[in-house]
């Protein structure tokens, strides 16, 4: 093999990163990350006029950016020369999308349109478009429409969607002037290569189409709105690419502006959590990739097609080639121990971190670890953000029962990382009971690599070894695959997975008596989820 | 009427605290308080050797020393003269109790006996009984015995009888070696009269005596240990005496100690909290009376005699002659608010608190107060050191539901007023239920008369007006009431409580919209309560 590298540009949610990487062995030759310039657009437009509560919004003009700032650096750092460039991969928050004219330039760059919140790029997280959301969800309850069992039953606000129905109802002229709402991974392929694709991975996962059977139906999108009716027609254009797929080559203008050889390939646009599944080696079903940060993603292959309830998303060919991907969610994880560690953790112990020369998590995490499992004496139900998988329920919420006057902050850390690994399990018992098999569990992101004790607490709760990616950048070294099957170098991803996915060399593995603890706390959990979460007592619903 | 005085002494956990009133208007003269010179001994006897964990004791002498101490100082400090005191009268926390020999003196002083645990004084809050209370309550169902139905149908921890079975079992020859085991209060009035009385209130509520029926059955009590099976006659003698009756007059050596003189009549010993209820000059049934500091006590009077479960004492002229004496409690009311800030506020409040000049207690208050009902979107069990009425379940905790990412700390320290305001509706609802009425509620304490914002959280959620004692100290003022009716200057007490007790001139008033949202939030918790608390989930009681 030749010594070829691919670059893979990760764009999250306030920041792209990008990594150059060897396509032998998947190692990284340089990284690189650029802030958004301008953030996220939650209480104004560039311009200074306000937006409602709930909306976030992006300068599209950021993600290029990215580009032309990290990918000369990563040659610069590297000495890597353009030739030895095989391939540029690419995955993005979605459904973060925008909408575009014919040329492909978004309709916030016209001057009589920038002052309109619609003609904005919406993030995945805008989530002002909840009750078209739960709208769309009862009209396709009531109509039976069937792409509701791969969508898990329930449309999330985070999906296209909703967010279409809000722009066809709060601003149908900006919904007629647009010529496409493309998604953020698609325009900037589009920037890249001046072709114009869908990826039918995001397309997939976020704007329900499968293939086949296409789009949701026109009858239940007009029920919804009329102007929604031909949307996959008339608005929703782009050659379909699947994963891997060379979705075109660099054109000469922006060769020349990035520093690479026009005509490089470059990949359909992918998904960042779906991005990572490569990177820690992935190659085949049965093998679940947690992405642990601020909320949880859980990722699955399988040659089965099962519909499993509160499992958001099944997609055929959506994360590997050839097998059934199927997508699951905790709203909340980091965010939860951000919360408590904000809010709940008293001066004493900012006092003891301080004489250690710790931060609050290290202290809580060391205190953590010195408890017995069910020591803590608690039990905690982690919907601080509502729950996503498998009950798919937004308004739910968090509860802790146990509490007594000994209870010490890191009795609730511990019960907060327990009610995460209990929610895991509960996405792995929803699989298994579907048909679809876990034979292997994997981790990656922030926490996964940092927090030892979490990941033991979860390998105890789960009763499964989890091995650990190794990439600090997992998701842009997946995307750097995809760029290394677009450019020949490997015939489908899961041989890119194989040669260039890595895990660290240790497992965490399960302590028998903690498990055999862990058993029959998360029988007690069960039991909460249940009488909570479906209906036994919905006073969380009426709180608040 | 002449221009007399009473003396009022309140024996409480770690003070006694002596005030010095005028028994025309009840207007407080002088007040003075006395720590215990050796606190609470819990880890060793003052020789050094240890205790094992659950046990609280204290020295004997520094009840004496705060006779010598205060009353002096109450004279001094006022002017008044020894002839112009009418009466004195005492109450002490209960069961606080000490095995005496027949001279009544503590067993704990002869010097062979001073290395045995059990030979000194044992406070209400000593908890190493509690196998023998479980066990005796599973005895006493079984026998079915009756006089569980007039305590409520658990017996407590804190009463005599498991106190004295914990004796028999881990120090028989001690037990034998005792003529007879004293209240503290009975002690104290030997002490002072040279008087061997035993107070009926205090025998009633914590010792399950019943007039006309007497103590728990030999029978019973032989089952548990035949030591136990004469208990009555053997080890429990003193001349039966009631609230407000003179036990004897001061002895000569005592009133040149104390700078009283010889003859002044004191009255029975009392338990403190009831001792509050004439204080707020409740004088009728149907008038009830909250004790709100670490935890809480409600004492109702009634002319019914109703079987309540869960309101654990029911005593014949125990609280105000003539009528029955209600007790019910929760366990954990301050000492909830204290564990919170303790261990759950976070450090940039005890900035902002700094910075204002408040404590955390202040600033929370402050916070809370500018929340609407219901906005907090919480609800709590107040259960953190489990609960006393009306499920008499130690083994319950605390619970909160309802948290998310936006919770903050104010918000949980209101929801945690709300379950204590929850728990007493819980428990006014009970006595209502059973055909006791209550029709005025009134509150003393520290936090009824500092916590503006809890008082009124309180009226909305009980949905009644409340009437706040004025007195600083009400149980001793209502120990220097019992002071004056022994003295002769009243009638009863009763009559008493009409001339010298007091409330604040305003009462807290509820605000309709508040009660009605409140009435709302009730039935969640009473849902949360039912299915937490009897039985529907007894995840708690599996917990820790």
């Amino acid at each position: 093999m030749p010594e070829k590298y691919v670059i893979g540009l990760d764009y999250g949610t306030l920041s792209g990163r990008a990594v150059l990487v060897d396509v032998r062995t998947g190692e990284t030759a340089a990284q690189s990350e650029k802030k958004y310039s301008h953030g996220l657009l939650e209480k104004e437009l560039p311009d200074g006029s306000s937006l409602p509560s709930g909306w976030t919004l992006a300068e599209p003009a950021d993600y290029l950016e990215v580009l032309t700032e990290t990918i000369p650096q990563l040659l610069a750092a590297s000495g890597v020369k353009a030739e030895d460039i095989a391939g540029i991969g690419l995955d993005v928050t979605a459904s973060t999308f925008l909408p575009v004219d014919e040329q492909g330039i978004p309709l916030c760059r016209q001057a009589e349109l920038a002052r309109r919140p619609h003609a904005w790029m919406k993030l995945w997280k805008h989530h002002a478009a909840s009750a078209q959301a739960e709208r769309m969800t009862e009209l396709a309850r009531r109509r039976k429409e069937p792409f509701l069992d791969w969508c898990g039953g329930v449309i999330n606000a985070e999906w296209m969607l909703p967010k279409l129905a809000q722009i066809a109802e709060e601003d149908p002229e900006l919904y007629r002037l647009t010529d496409c709402f493309m998604e953020a991974g698609d325009w900037l392929v589009r920037q890249l290569t001046g072709e114009w694709t869908r990826s039918m991975c995001i397309a997939g996962y976020k704007l329900q189409y499968r293939p086949g059977e296409g789009y949701p139906s026109g009858e239940y999108l007009k029920e919804e709105s009329p102007l929604l009716e031909h949307v996959a027609e008339e608005k929703l254009g782009g050659r379909p690419v699947k994963l891997g797929e060379m979705a075109g080559r660099l054109t000469e203008d922006m060769a020349a502006r990035l520093g690479l050889n026009p005509g490089t390939p470059v990949a359909a646009a992918a998904i960042d959590a779906h991005s990572a599944v490569p990177s820690v080696g992935i190659r085949r079903p049965g093998e679940l990739l947690m992405v642990l940060g601020t909320s949880c993603c859980a990722m699955l292959c399988s040659e089965k097609e099962a519909f499993i309830p509160g499992i958001f998303g099944m997609v055929k060919g959506g994360i590997l080639p050839g097998y059934v991907g199927y997508e699951a969610g905790q709203s909340s994880v980091g965010d939860t121990f951000d919360w408590f560690v904000k809010n709940c953790v008293p001066e004493s112990y900012g006092r003891q971190a301080r004489e250690q020369g710790v931060n609050l998590h290290q202290l809580l995490t060391e205190k953590t670890r010195k408890l017995k499992v069910g020591e803590n004496g608690l039990i905690a139900l982690d919907w601080w953000n509502g729950n996503r998988s498998c009950l798919a329920d937004a308004d739910l919420k968090g509860m802790i029962v146990g509490l007594t006057l000994s209870t010490k902050p890191e009795d609730i850390y511990r019960a907060l990382i327990e009610s995460s690994a209990f929610g895991m399990r509960t996405i792995l018992e929803a699989f298994e009971a579907g048909g679809v098999a876990v034979d292997r569990v994997y981790a990656c992101g922030g926490i996964a690599r940092k927090n030892t004790l979490m990941m033991q607490i979860y390998a105890d709760v789960l009763d499964r070894e989890i091995r650990i990616g190794s990439s600090e950048q997992g998701s842009a070294l997946g995307a750097a695959m995809f760029g290394a099957v677009a450019g020949g170098i490997y015939s489908d991803v899961s041989e890119a997975a194989g040669a260039m996915g890595h895990t660290e060399p240790c497992a965490y593995v399960p302590v028998p008596e903690n498990a055999a603890a862990y058993r029959r706390l998360f029988r007690e959990y069960r039991e909460l989820h249940d009488y909570f979460g479906r209906g036994g007592n919905s006073v969380m619903k009426r709180l608040g």
